[in-house]
Parts: C-alpha cells; structure tokens; sequence
C-alpha cells in the first residue's frame, strides 16, 4: 500500500501562482496528499480558500505556532510529514527554522533567506534534524536538464570551460518608466523586497543552474548592475562575470527589462570536447554540439536518457510535457527521500544550493556596490 | 464550498499512461475526486492499482454491472457523477452505452466506438439522458488550439479555402519490418485492433483538428493507405484528400513509418486572408502569417488570447505548459458543463466529434478499399 | 590558364530576376564569361539592357538566328560555348531544339518544354549532338540537398518507403480573389501560360525533388487540383498521390494560395532505418532522424560531408550561402562537363530530369481531369 | 552606359576565403570590374593565380609602388578606382596610407589598423583627400541588419537600455588543447597577430554590430579575457561589460572556444518599447518583440522593409541570399559613394568604425590586463 506523505503548505492562497504550481506538482507521482496548512495571515481567508480548492477544512491553522502544535498533537502516520514555504521571502527563514526545531522535512522557496547568516543557521538546524530540506529551483526538474548535468559528470564535453546563462525577462517595463509606478510597488522597495530584485528573483535561478549542471563551485564575481533611473533603488537588470578558476570562467546575464521576452532562461556550457545549450522556454529539447559534427537533438522519453531523467518523463516521446511536471518530479525526488530516506544526487536541489543562491545575491551586490570588483563567495 | 465532482475511472490501471494523464488531468483544477472504478478486469489486480496510487478501496469494483448497482445505492452526493472510460476500444461502446442508460456523465477515449452504427446509438441514448459526453481528443485542450478555433471563427484569416494536417510518428518501423512481429502485435490485427491502425489510432485526431478548428464539415473523402508489406492486414501509413466543398479543400496525412518523428501533429489552416501554422510538439507556439506582412508567434497567457485560451493558462507567459495541461482542460470544462450546465463551444470536444472520427475512419477504409475513390461521409 | 567559357544568354532582360540569377551564379567559380545574347525581343531594348550590365553591345543580337549565324562564324575559342535559354516557357522547346541542332551546350530553365512530345525530340537531338544539356531545378545546387541524396544514395536511411513534399506559396491569392485580375492576368490564362500554373511552376519541382533526391522512378501518381473558382481555367493548388510501387508512396503537395507563405519548398524521406527532413527557406540544415535517436542537425562545410557537397561550399561552416550559391553550384558542374567532358552524378539536372518533369505536369492534369484516377508516368 | 568601376584587390590569392567574398561580391551588381592588383607578395604567384581565376595577367603587379605607378600612368577612365585591401593585419595601414595619398578610394578589411595611433592617420588623410574608405564589417550589409538599424533610428523599440552581442566559434579547440599547436599557430603569436586573438577577429564585428544598429557610442567597457592556459599568450574567449551612460549598459560575449559552434554572431538590443533579435547564421529573419504583443518575424524583400533593405534583396520573399550577398551590398554602396559622391547611412562602413573597432580592441586588452578595471573609449 502506498500511504500518501501528508502535505501541509505555508502560504500560496488567494491568486498564488506559486501555489498552484506546487499543489499540482505535489499530486502527480500520488505521492502526497494536501491535508491543510496555513493559507493566509487571515484564518478565514485560509478557510474560504481551502473551500474553494475542495479541502476540508480541519487542518487549516490560524498560523504555524498553532499547525505545529496541533499537528504534533496527533498520531504519527495522520501528521503531516513534510511542510513546503510558499510565503514572502523574509517569511522563509522563521518558518524554515521553527520547522526544522519541530522536525519536520521543508520544501522551501527560493531565494532561501534574505541573508547567508540566516542560511548557515538553517545548515546547522539541519544537520542536528537530518530532516529533508529541499529548495525549489523548480528548473532542474525538467528532464533534460538531469539528463545535461548527467552527462556532463560522465565527461560527454569533457572540462568545462566556459559557461552563459542568461535569465531576460521584460515584465517591468510597464513598471519602471513609469515614475510613480516605480517608486509604489514593493517588488522595487528594499524594506520589502530584500537586496536585490532581478539578481534575487531570476540571476539566483542562472547561479544554481550552473553549479547544479558543472558540479563545480563559482569561486568569486563581478557584477554590474543596472537601476536605470537614479530614483529607483533595487537592481533590474544585471551582468556578472565569473570564474571557477583562473581559467575556467563564465559570464550570467539577467534582465527584467529585456523588452518582449517573457522567461527566457537559456543555458550553455562548452567544455573541451563539445558544448550543451538548453533554453527553458523549449524545455524538451537539448542540444549537444560538438566540433565538425552533427548537433544533436536529444529529447526526453528516449531509451539513450539517463535513468534520473526518464524517471521524470511520465509519456512517450513527442508529448510535452511542461514546468508543472518539472515541478512534479522535484517533489518526487522530495518523496523518495522521505520515504525511503536516500535520493539521487541532482533529484532536488538541496538544502546547500540554497545556501550558495543567498551567498551569490549578496556578493552580487556587494561587487556592484564597491565599483564593480571581484569579490569570492563563501565557500 | 467547492465540492468536488466525484470521479470514477474505468480501464487505465497498471502501466496504463492514458490512466496517468487522465487521472493527473482531473485533479489540475481542484475540480475531481478519483474516488474509485474499475481499473482492471481482475479485481485483485484493480484492487492493488488502487493501493499503490494511494486509493482507498473500498469503491474498487469488479466490473461495472456492480459498479453502477453500488454507486446508485449511494446518496446522491456521494455518488460518481463522471465516469471515465479508458478501456480497449471495443469495449467503449458497451459500457458508455451502460453508463447513459444509467444516468452517469461520460468521458470515453477516442475512438468512440468501433463502428459508426454504435456510435449513432450513442447520440440517441445521449439525447434522452441529456448527459455530458466528452470525447478526449486530447489536443484541443491546448490554449494556443483553442486560440486559433476562436481567431478563425471571428474572421481573422477570412474564409477557408484549404487545410494539411500532418500526424507522423515512426514507432511502428521496428515491428513493420519484422514479419514475426508484425504478424503477432494485437495492433496489427483486426480481429482485435478494429477496421484501422493509422487512421484509427492518429489520423482520427487529425481529421478532429480540421473539424474543430474550422468550424467546417469534411464532405467527402479520398483516401490511399499503405500496408508496407503484402502480410500485413492493417495499415500503417495513409493520405486522404479532403474536401469541404469543389473549392476548398485539404489533405491529412498521417504514418506510423515516418522514421524518427515522435508525435508530430502539424496543422496548417489557410484562408482568403491569412494562415496558421500549430505543432503538436511545440504546443506553446501559434503562428499566423499573412501575406506581404511579418509573420505574428502566438504565445499562451498574454491579453491578446481570446477568454477561452486564457482559461487554460495557469502561469504567466514563458512558463511552459504541455500536454497534461491540455487534457487538465479538457476535464475542466466538463467539470463547468456538469456542475453549471453548460460550457463553451470548443471547451470540450462532444459526443458529436467521436461520431464524426468514428465515420471518417470507417470512409477512410471504405476509399481505400475500393480504388481509392471519393467516398461521402455522412451528415 | 583557366580559359573561361563563353557564355551567351537569351531573355533574361529587363527586370528578369531570373536573369540577375544566372548572371551571377555564371560568374561565382570564374568559370564562365557571359559575352552576349538576346536578352529582349527587340534589338534596341537587348543594347540598351547590355550597355546597363555594363557588357559590350558587340554580340548582343537580334534573334537566335542571327547569334548562331554570327557566333559560329567566330573562332572557335571564342565562340560562345554554352547557351542559357531564360525565355517564357514556349520556347524552351524551339530554341534549345536549334542550339542542339547547332552544336550548343545549352541551360535551360524548367519546365522543359510545354509538352512531353517535345521533350522526347530534344532527347533524341541531343543523343547525336552528345552536348551538354542541364535543367536549372535550382534548389539541387544546394550542399545539404546534395549531401542528403549522397546519403540516401549510400544507404543511411535504408529502403526509402515514404516521401512527403510540400512546396507552398501565397502570393497568387492578391490576384485569385479579384475577378478582374484573375481573368486577366497572362499566368492564369491556359493560352499563355499552358496547361498548368501551380504544378507546372513549382509542383514540378517538388517533383524533381523526390527523385533527385531517392533515385528512384515515381510508377504512377493521383492528382486533385485546385481552381477555387468557376471561372478560374488554371490550378492553384493541387495535392498528388505518388507511388513507387506497391508498398512505396508519398504525396506531393503544391499551391500557390497557401496564404503567407513565401517559397515553403519542404521535403522529407522516410526510409526502413531513418528520415530526412529539408526546408528551402533554412537551406544549411539538414535533418537526420533515426528512431530512438538523437536527431542529427548537419550543415554545410563540415567535413562529416560529401565530396560533391563540400564542393558547392565557398565558406567555412556558419557563412550562410543561399540561392545564387545554389544556382552557382549548377554552372559549376556544367563547366566541368563542357571543360572535362564528365561531370559527378547530381552534380546538375540533366536532360533527363526535364523530361520526367514535364511528363509529371501532363500526367497530373490528365489524372485530375478524369476524375481523380491513377495514371502512369511514361518510363 | 554603366561604365563598371575598375577594382584592383592586394591580397587575396591563392587559397584566401576573404579573396572569394570580395571577388564575388564586386560582381554581383555589375559596377565593378576586377582588372588586377597584387594578390601575393611573389608576382609569379600573383600571376599563375590571375590565370586561375581568368583575369587578363597585364594589370598585375609586383607590388604596391609599381601598382601606383603604373595605374596612375594610365587614362583616367582605364585607371584602377578602387582598391581592395584583403592582406594581412599588419599590412593595412601603410597600405591603406599609400592609395589614400595617392588618390585612390578605398576598401579595407577589418580590423582597419594594428593601432589606435595609425587609425588617426588614416583619418587625417582621409579629410584632405576626400576619398571613400570602407571597412568591410561583412555583416553589415545583411538586408534584415539594415532593417533593424532603420527602425531603431525611427524609434520602433523606442529608446534603448540595454544591448546583448555575442559572437561564439568553437574553432580554436583543436589547437588550444594542444601545447605543440597552441605555440606554434601564427595566430596566437603577439608578434604575428597583434594584441589580440578573439577580441580582435571577432569581438571587434559584435562591437561593430551595437554602435551600427543603434547609433549610440559606446562610452566604457570593463573586460575579462580567458587564456585558457598559462603559457599561451593571447586572448581566445572574453566578456566585456559595455556602458553608454549610467543607465544603459550591455555585453558583448565573444569565444573561440564555445565548443561546436560555427560563426554564432547573435544581436539583441533592447530599448523601451520593444527589443529585436537576430543571427547571423540565420540572417534573414529578424524577429520584433514588444511586451505583451506577439512576436513578429520580419524578413527581406517585403514592402513593409526600408528602402535600403530592399535595395540589398535581389529576389521575392523567400529565396534565401546570404553572406556574399551581404558583401555584395557594401561594395553596391561602395559603389554608389564612387559614382554619385553620396551614400546612405548605413549603407557601408565608414572609415570612422573603423577607427573605433581599433580603439574598443585596445582597450579591451588595458582594461583586462589592469585587473578588470574600467577604461573609457577615445571620442
């Protein structure tokens, strides 16, 4: 009998985006099953909301103090097991750490904290739990993007020696031009947004890419960021030189003004041998290029993929299939581990590439601010 | 409250992928509750697909004569309201025809029935019953499908004089050209794979597109299959003009010899004052080429789409959706047709589109048969 | 010393394109030296289009008759060689029969002729004469055509049971729609234009297409034609059944109201082992698909490619080349025949092409004019 | 009468690629003629290779000076006008120098000079004679590249922030991992190839491609060359941040080693209202994205193009030209500039690109070998 992992979530009511992508996420392996959570700040928000989506409604907490004492209040195989973090940024560290301290295995939204002092505090919690601790960098759930990070470590290019990603998105212009607008939403006001605003949203999701594909760690940056007006103070757009070495290196580009373009997430990766590019907007193809040979297409279903990937792929070639499925298959790593206490390397983004995520986004800005230097990220 | 409408499901247990798209398709909206069926022939085995998707059993039945006697002894809310038939196509028939009988709503995989004659005693059952009856054509649930049917009926691209619709795969080659296989595969034969394998199987959805899209009805037929191989009994590849009138006319060309193509739909669509361009593979994409002016790329999601395509968006643009998705919206509109009584033209594909699909496929054969000559189909 | 060959020109005048064509590819080896010819019907006009080519107005001459008497009264090395016949269609036949018959090479622009009958007397012409005689199908110049005959020719794609090809344009639907200018217009009036106007200009190449590319003889065809409107005496699309033999088949698929598109010359070969894919509009890739493989996207220059591919490539990979490189490549060959006496198999359409091309169009009206029936090719 | 311009080329014999593009680009519009030059540094070689290419042997020359004085000695109207100067780098400046002196007009290859210094002196001679100096930044003349840079200019995208040019080969690999090759190849050999391997050859077009199309100038760059190993001692991968104000900023992304990439120049500029696309290996689509507007696809020889991306499409829509005829249209404006004493902006590149290509590749190297740092651009 496969007994559902009993799901709560934090936050992701109302019109959530991100909500809906995790519920349906959470469904697709019949693996969880939602049994409540805290919704909304406001408990009859909450509870509408878990009327409107057909939840019953006794397990919809007024906040997490009262989820966590009630759920620890009943019998072991009714708790819910694992809690996923849907709420503002500033949320995730608080409720990320209570969770931990009361055992519970956390699937949280990136960016992790909005500090890399909180993060490391996480990193201990965790080791203390040995709880399940997955980040959502939903990208690194599609299929060829396992298959990629696959082959690389196989040694398919060989060396990596240079790396590109770009994450342009062209959503605030509407915004930014204009002067009131821009100076109103909270998505471009410090106190509420954090540090950064494209690098923190979009470059973070460029930063763990590359480290998830290479398997190698960014050793310091360079960052030049753009604000546009003098009058706006968070980043929306930015470039960033990087290295791993003095002679492996790589450059992220990252725009929310990138007029026209809507989530345009491209990867490459060229290493001695050959080179890999990936763009998320056509998730189900990969294409491997190598010098004076075919490009090769790879898609996914194919009997030549990786074990990880075709465990993410639910049809047959030639159906896609999309970012919700992407994120099914980060919640079905999240489920093997739970269940079976063991995943595979690259089945969800762990704990640690969160870390890293807040530690890029501060030195980011730390680069930009002090006339754009390099600066080295934690190790 | 949203109560969920109550969902029985018969057919796709074990390895069955059209049982994993339907099942995940129902639960996208918040809409359906799987609450049991009849998964298998053998009840054991029904019984241990429910445990291993984490259903409870205890509306697992043996067959669907014990199926419906129980489920009416229910309170009526309690009681399945939507029964999904997956089953083998021969059994489409018989058991969609119990269901109506019975009062049950119907979704039924495509082909509808195995001969037109069933289908048309399905019509008049549906008549009396005033049921849902949804055929699951499974790519008119995509939104930039959906978008183009609605740009099409208000004129963009004047009147339709001529439509090509492609569906070429390649999977068979490694059967066909193997006269061991071929001659012992149930799909090749018609004792048990019915009148058609190309047609039946993929050349239905395209005749489909062209109905739906155009809002027109084929008029006759001429159609030339392949057998590939003076053994085989079935065909396996086959071009059939089309005509809609003396004037506007078309081609579907469909193959499950196209070595190397995955699940390659294409539609093309010209009129008096424009085209457009859809693939299966890349289903986010709608192109609409007009002469003498830049060719326009469609994308789901942004204001331009028509109420319908946006109701089957769940993200924001550059977020790619697929194929689960698209039979999601497929169920969500009959989840609109069961609970308000009534849905948008095109928000499902009805009754009437199985019964279409099923005569063309038996006109198909009957060209064929006969030197491939024009053959009419029925109104 | 490279000797250029002397070449003359008729038609091509004015604001002929074609002309601007075969001026250009002529000159792109340094191979042929373009000395004179009849580019108009009238004298003054010829002069006047020589003097705005910048080419003396010594051998520019009021008719056929008169170059061939003039010419042949020149030395020999520097008498005109070969002769580029660029006039409408009806006098392909009369011209290229008197260059025959006066010891000419001749390039002759397609359709051949305007009737099979003359095709069969040039062939006999040319038997005695033993000249070169090529056929300007422009797009088998192209390296990736070349290469994917070389290819299927060698075997990589096994026995070839399937060809699928499509040459769509939109541009005859400004004058389709308007009474006025449809029944004026010289391209739609059977009087002028012959027997066929979408299938006699580009059909016919879609044909020559399918066997440059297989090498094999298509047996038999089905034709439906297309004149969207009664008073309409040309066709304007038409789709084309095509078989090989019993068990290989393909369609052909041709219109000039396919609305928005441009010069949508598609071809694609499914064989037992795999399938080739090809678009005129992004000549330098060339598609190869094998089932259960990674697609292979190859491209000129690269030395994975044929000697006779490589050969038709000026640049390194990534310089895009384009038509007139494609035609240019056909002079080339036609300059090594004239110059070596041989030349490589595809290196240009011979004679012989012209002839099946021709054949093709007759037999495509004869089939649509008696209903929609098989009728065979002449061997 | 179009009396063709005389064209004298140095360099450009023997096995010379760039040879090829120039000679059949002069010819493609019939205003210019090819009468000799100096096509190697031994006459006899010159000379056994005008035969090859079967050119007359009497205009050519042992070198520069007798060139000069020779064609000077002849008749104006017979007398060599333009001079192409396809030698290697070093050999362009003094070259260049001599025919400005000399009164003769001038086209040059990229990179105009070895330095900044001898730019400047190009400049001042210039002045005083009056002459038309072109640097031939191929791609330029891309009709979709002129379009591009039309609508910019007439404020389609309206102002513009930011700018993205990458320019990826993967060629060098099969040299750079191999200590014997990477020591030994002229090319990455300071005192043969000058300061700069990738920046120069090819970073110096993507500078070209920003300050072309938009109009601006560059103010800063801040760079970051890759040498991949110690001991080689020249540039073959580098990122250069790129600033016109404080506001708007870019990137220009250039390798060598971008494994299986062939000549991958991509542009993208975005401004406020909308941004563009284009690839050079795909050169005639250029795609308008504007946020939340569909995608558009514009491509050459449409009416809705500008009158100078018209004049650079010699055939209909469709019939894809490439990047000799990109070539062919500099030397159209070229022409144009010899015989009317006028050109359109745009039409070709001016001397003053030339200039400033010198100058971005100097400072590229300062800036990178000073540690990153920010150097602003000579005016």
């Amino acid at each position: 009998m496969n007994s559902k992992i009993k799901l709560g979530i934090l936050g992701g009511g109302g019109d959530s985006l991100i909500g809906v992508l995790h519920r349906i996420a959470s469904s697709m392996f019949d693996q969880f099953e939602l049994v409540g959570g805290v919704f909304n700040p406001e408990l009859k928000e909450s509870i509408s909301f878990a009327e409107e989506i057909g939840l019953p409604t006794n397990r919809i907490y007024e906040d997490l103090d009262s989820l966590i004492e009630k759920e620890k209040a009943l019998p072991e195989n009714e708790r819910m097991q694992v809690i996923s973090v849907l709420t503002p940024n500033f949320l995730h560290f608080p409720m990320a750490k209570q969770l931990l301290e009361n055992n519970f295995h956390v699937i949280c939204e990136k960016p992790l904290t909005t500090t890399y002092e909180e993060a490391k505090i996480l990193e201990e919690l965790r080791k203390k739990s040995r709880k399940v601790f997955a980040v959502t960098y939903t990208y690194t759930g599609y299929p060829m993007v396992r298959q990629m990070k696959e082959m690389i470590a196989a040694g398919e290019i060989g060396k990596v020696h240079k790396v590109d990603v770009q994450y342009y998105q062209g959503w605030i212009n509407e915004i930014i031009h204009d002067k009131e607008k821009r100076s109103s939403v909270w998505r471009l006001d410090p106190e509420k947004a954090g540090l950064s605003s494209c690098i923190g949203d979009i470059g973070t999701h460029a930063f763990n890419m590359i480290e998830y594909l290479t398997n190698l760690e960014v050793r310091e940056i360079l960052a030049d960021l753009n604000y546009l007006y003098q009058d706006n103070r968070m980043d929306i757009d930015g470039t960033i030189l990087v290295r791993f070495s003095d002679y492996a290196k790589g450059v992220i580009r990252s725009s929310q003004i990138a007029t026209g373009e809507e989530n345009n997430l491209t990867v490459k990766i060229y290493g001695e041998k050959g080179g890999f590019k990936w763009e998320q907007e056509n998730p189900n193809h990969l294409y491997l290029m190598k010098e004076g040979q075919p490009m090769e297409v790879l898609k996914p279903g194919h009997s030549y993929n990786s074990k990880i990937s075709l465990n993410g792929t639910k049809l047959p070639p030639g159906h896609p299939e999309g970012i919700f499925d992407s994120m099914g298959n980060i919640y079905k790593g999240v489920a093997r581990a739970v269940k079976k206490g063991n995943f595979w390397p690259g089945e969800f983004p762990d704990l640690r590439e969160g870390i890293r995520g807040v530690n890029f986004i501060e030195k980011t800005v730390e680069s930009h601010q002090n006339g754009n230097i390099w600066v080295k990220l934690n190790h």
